[in-house]
């Protein structure tokens, strides 16, 4: 371990010494699971004692894993082994050892010699159910579906509807004592990775709006590699699901030696980014098991919509605009409903899609980071070339792609860009483009006047939110195309859910 | 004409008017060219004097075009038409009328009849060489293959060498009045499309390094859609080969209302963006004809450093840094003569990729520019699917496209990030990518050890000139590949040279 650079977690099994396992960590995540197999009798006993663990009584089994998830079906203690600790298992007995170079424990106090550690387990507050897919086939299906709750959960006792005179308000907890330091700041610089930088994109332009403030975006290890200047009047806002990727966290570890206030969201509570930022948001989504983010995407949105509403502060000449945000948003919950109704048609979509090798997304405004997140669904699980591309950016490349074979989404749901993606729509179709329309509902005879494009109808709610309306229906086209094309869903190849190295 | 909105050039022929045309325009340029057939005898005489126009007397052959390169292999001779104007081509001669709804010129000044208007021709500066394919097949062939000369013309007079006791220094006469301001900015904004974007992207970091101001990128069409913040503590740089584009010129407006300082980046002398911008630089490429860019991209990264190297100023800590570019650009067009022997090895790879349907380019800090610039090349003019990607994004799901079959570009020349890029390689590798890796000269054994991927050595510069070396080998393979496919080089399929429509 004295050896070793970067972040780890390693387990050491040697034919040497049969019936042992030896486990270390340093950066990365490590749990041990402990299940008593007469858990029922001695229930209630003395499991938080960590000394029972030593001795090799009462017949257990022990779990290392570096999530929780993995644990849980099991059993919901936990041990979580800390940096630089060594776990040795042995004949059915675990000791924890740590090495201690200032000071020994021992009476020894020069030696390197490490020191037994003792320590209570941890319960994990955390339901099997969570993590049952219940009726559905596959995690990715479930999260999908479960978004019209998780959103409900993400708003929970954040929205105020004020009374009669009292104007409608946003109230984040865990940001109110630094909401005029971010007002006041210089930038907001947007970080994160995939589909966390692509959340972020989507809430970008309201931000802007609301706060007036120019808001940068950054993907976390572009910022790294070119060490961008990063100032102490900046207001860094690091999103990650899990709260642990490694190169959001780089990225915050050299914002906070820059000097600027640096906010959280993530998804996990207790993870290194909510630990280690100044403030920050929680996005209360639920865990997420499916390698790809559908109800953290949403939910992220959301929360930087409503961090937006907080920013904005209470002038008057946007209230009318804050308060149909607000309103909008306690009514997300149904037209997502709505828009999961959408299933079967995105299942029939994905069976003409089936074969195709490439695949375009055109979005612009509100709607480029759904572009980018719409294709990067589809490219991860279904693993089709699908690419995002911004609409305005067409006529500079993109275009040249265009014939009666590859299929292009368009989405052109009724905002202020509306007009200017009616004539993407019409020059796509005068080069013969093989397209599939998002529009609000109604909309289908504008946006496609002489049929001969295949329409999505989606619900319309206001434009700032209508990314998390949007999305959905790529989320079930990659789910349905990656089934059909017989892939793993919720364990695409060579991915995994948290990026947790470089 | 005052019933059209927008910009337009157009012609009308009518089968009631034979032998006459219409032309008018607004926002978009429009030249009339004349050719007197018996040019040689009457040569000096007085074509300056419009008048002859009007009448039938010399034969004369007549050319509308929004384009002086399609007028200059016929004659030389134009007439700029201006916004309002109405050009009448009658049996030979040419009438020119404006309506001037403010004040009538005959004596009738309430009426809003069309005054007749007397204008002089100019003469184009420009050679039919300049627009000559010479000894290539193609435009972009002889674009690609004279970017040592058209470097050279770009920094000549621009770069100070100084003397044993002066240092060197950059000189760009058009910015130096503006210096102090771009300074003092609160952020530098980066405005363009296309190729003229990822130039400006190329450029980003050694202008962070260099100057220490944020820099923030906006692909034109999207701050007009989102409406982004412009303050007047912000300075936007405008890039455009034309100066002409049509969304960056409104982006221009844009940011003009908004009071923040603009520098225009163009090609073309007295074009729009040149002509409405504070001060700016001139790249002087020379005539570009491929509608796919080449010289010009190399040109802007290189006007880009300058700018980077003038706004830097002259703190001593940077010197060294200063002086190491300043060398690095003196030998830049030898370096680019030399990756130019490339060719036939360029030409080699287009024929094993022929048949593929996509291609993936990895890279990241200086170079994220050139996987995106590259793959925007063999998009727009080989018609194949490749697509440009961060490598630091590759485990956010990119790489689940991997497999045997895709092949995939990554850039690792040595710079800063050349590790990564090593770790990205191995991970590449593990899952049996089939790799095609741009290295540094010397450095193949170290980027793919155990053989088995393909290699393209680059002459190695200083980091930041890196991607004016590195972008050739991709131009070259996007315009083998097209000539392989049969596909036409120098107008792809549905692209126009200059985008001056939204």
């Amino acid at each position: 371990m004295r050896h070793l650079e970067g972040a780890y977690a390693l387990i050491f099994k040697s034919r040497h010494y049969p019936n042992e396992l030896i486990a270390c960590k340093r950066g990365s995540p490590l749990l041990l699971g402990v299940k008593e197999l007469n858990d029922d009798v001695c229930n209630g006993s003395a499991f938080h004692d960590a000394k029972f663990l030593s001795k090799n009584g009462n017949p257990k089994e022990l779990f290392l894993s570096s999530d929780a998830n993995a644990i849980i079906e099991h059993t919901k203690k936990v041990l979580v082994i800390e940096d630089g600790e060594v776990v040795h298992l042995k004949e059915g007995g675990v000791s924890i050892l740590k090495f201690n170079n200032d000071k020994g424990r021992n009476g020894d106090s020069l030696s390197a010699r490490p020191a037994s550690v003792q320590r209570a387990l941890s319960i994990l507050e955390m339901e099997v159910e969570q993590i049952n897919k219940g009726k559905y086939k596959h995690y990715m299906q479930k999260e999908i579906h479960e978004q019209p709750e998780s959103l409900t959960t993400t708003m929970r006792g954040r929205l105020l509807r004020g009374g009669s005179c009292k104007a409608k308000t946003v109230l984040l907890g865990g940001l109110k004592d630094h909401l005029k330091t971010i007002r006041r700041s210089r930038r907001i610089v947007f970080i994160g990775c995939g589909t966390s930088y692509n959340a972020a994109l989507a809430a970008r332009p309201i931000l802007e709006e609301l706060s007036g403030v120019p808001v940068t975006m950054e993907i976390a290890s572009d910022l790294l590699d070119r060490q961008g200047p990063i100032y102490r009047e900046d207001t860094a806002v690091f999103v990650s699901q899990s709260g642990e990727t490694a190169d959001t966290l780089l990225a915050l570890e050299y914002t906070l030696e820059n000097g600027a206030l640096c906010v959280g969201i993530t998804n996990t509570v207790g993870s290194v980014i909510a630990r280690n930022t100044h403030c920050g948001v929680h996005i209360n989504a639920g865990c997420e098991i499916g390698v790809a983010s559908t109800k953290a995407y949403t939910s992220q949105i959301v929360v930087m919509a409503m961090l937006a509403l907080a920013i904005g502060g209470d002038t008057i000449s946007k209230q009318e605009r804050r308060e149909a945000i607000i309103d909008g948003l306690f009514d997300l919950p149904n037209k997502i409903r709505e828009v999961l109704k959408l299933d079967q048609e995105m299942k029939d979509l994905a069976k003409l899609l089936i074969a195709e090798q490439s695949l375009l997304v055109f979005g612009r405004g509100y709607n480029y980071a759904t572009a980018l997140e719409g294709a990067l669904k589809v490219k991860e699980v279904a693993l089709m070339h699908s690419e995002g591309i911004l609409a305005g950016e067409m006529k500079h490349g993109p275009l040249a792609l265009v014939d009666e074979n590859l299929p292009i989404v368009v989405i052109a749901t009724h905002d202020a860009c509306f007009s200017k993606q009616q004539s993407v729509i019409q020059q796509l179709h005068a080069r013969k483009g093989r397209l599939i329309v998002m529009c609000s509902k109604g909309d289908a005879a504008s946006v496609c006047p002489g049929g001969g494009c295949r329409v999505i109808e989606v619900p319309q709610v206001e434009d700032c939110l209508q990314p998390v309306v949007n999305i959905v229906p790529f989320q079930l086209l990659a789910y349905h195309l990656t089934v059909l094309r017989g892939y793993n869903v919720d364990q695409p190849r060579n991915l995994a859910k948290s990026v947790t190295t470089q």
